[in-house]
């Protein structure tokens, strides 16, 4: 059985717009955050040493995204990541947010590992695609 | 011929991230600030009459993107506007930013004409519509 | 001896800026969750029930800040607000970012506690006066 | 007579909270956009070549802000910086938000001008204190 990971985000002010209701953009900050933690928790591999210490990256090189419903101030969604499909440089991931059973939003980000000196595509190291494997659903 | 609405746009360092390029949740915001330049000067209808005099909004229902290359702090990004369909109550957009002749990300949203009061989606109002209508890309 | 809230707040991705430390305005967005969830966590009143229920703002009339050292993707920060003074409609709020012992950053926001119908200060309710008091620093 | 650097900036959807009015971190957004535009059109020396080319920053160190009136979805505010105090390796600014006639908000931001490899503040470039003079207000 795959792992799913899971992440609380409370639905700040800072988060909604004049409608009262989280601004889109906002929402794709939380799906990043969940991609960063999960690395962070998930995968043990931070984000703080990727970038610093490994000088990779994890750019999303496309995403979709539907908006279920809309979320409000004070909301917590839960927010999980699963993985679709993992190639040699990429990961597809599918990112839910959910308050209680309620569906809010559900995106697709595509990451591709990225060497920053070369701005290139290189392969997942063996422990990260280790680490990753777990997160990956069954078809 | 369909009229195409554009709208320049610079990458200021509050849109760019550690790696020096813009963080994808801010391309977000382009796009939202090219939806709603488009409703003041494209379609005479600024937000602030839409959502204070009419008491509509046009919130994002769906959204896809792809991000063919990276874009950096000092580039101006012109970005096109396009109606690829328009519904009852919905409006299939395409946005495209470009530096230069290099494309660096598409998106397509789906805005719902939403009746703020009640909640639901609601019909174009026929000047919006009409206004509209000009933007609507050839098939 | 006055209470102290204390919320951590980790350094994420979407707060670094191309020098790789957190830009300023994002520093302010960790300012006004400190305040938010000391309303909700400390006060007992949370942003959603204040705006929507009791039409009340407490929007930021002044602020200053220092900027001690520079934060980095990663860290943990501790902010921690202590009441300075509780005016009639108004509080000066003391919030300090920590990293372990080292300063960060303090900031000292003026709130006013606002109708939202009438756009007019009022008065802090008797249980929000009460709530607030037990964080009132000695002078 | 000192020059004084004006720059419009329209307030749009993303810049506004539940209430209709800026959220006061957007503000410091557009301080640092004044700051940044200012630089590459009042001084002539863009942050992409600052940052990219000499290595230097112009990190805020403090700021303090006071906010005299809202700003709703649509106002077009006009951005002035005037320079207070011109030091060694700071400067000390005024940044004033106006509506028409009607001032908004005012901040005094002070930089520092930084060797982003050392992380030490340096001596302003002759040509960039030379250039920031002329916005070097009265007394």
């Amino acid at each position: 059985m795959a792992d799913i990971f899971e992440l609380p985000i409370k639905v700040l002010f800072q988060h909604c717009d004049p409608a009262g209701i989280v601004f889109y953009p906002r929402y794709f900050e939380m799906v990043n955050q969940t991609v960063e933690e999960w690395h962070e928790l998930g995968l043990d591999y931070s984000f703080a040493r990727m970038h610093s210490e490994d000088r990779r990256g994890v750019p999303t090189v496309s995403i979709g995204a539907e908006f279920s419903a809309p979320s409000r101030l004070g909301d917590v969604l839960t927010w999980r990541l699963e993985l679709i499909r993992l190639g040699r440089t990429s990961a597809h991931l599918r990112v839910t947010a959910l308050a209680g059973d309620e569906l809010r939003m559900v995106a697709t980000p595509v990451l591709v590992c990225l060497d920053m000196d070369s701005g290139r595509p290189v392969p997942w190291a063996d422990g990260v695609r280790a680490a990753m494997s777990k997160y990956l659903a069954a078809q």
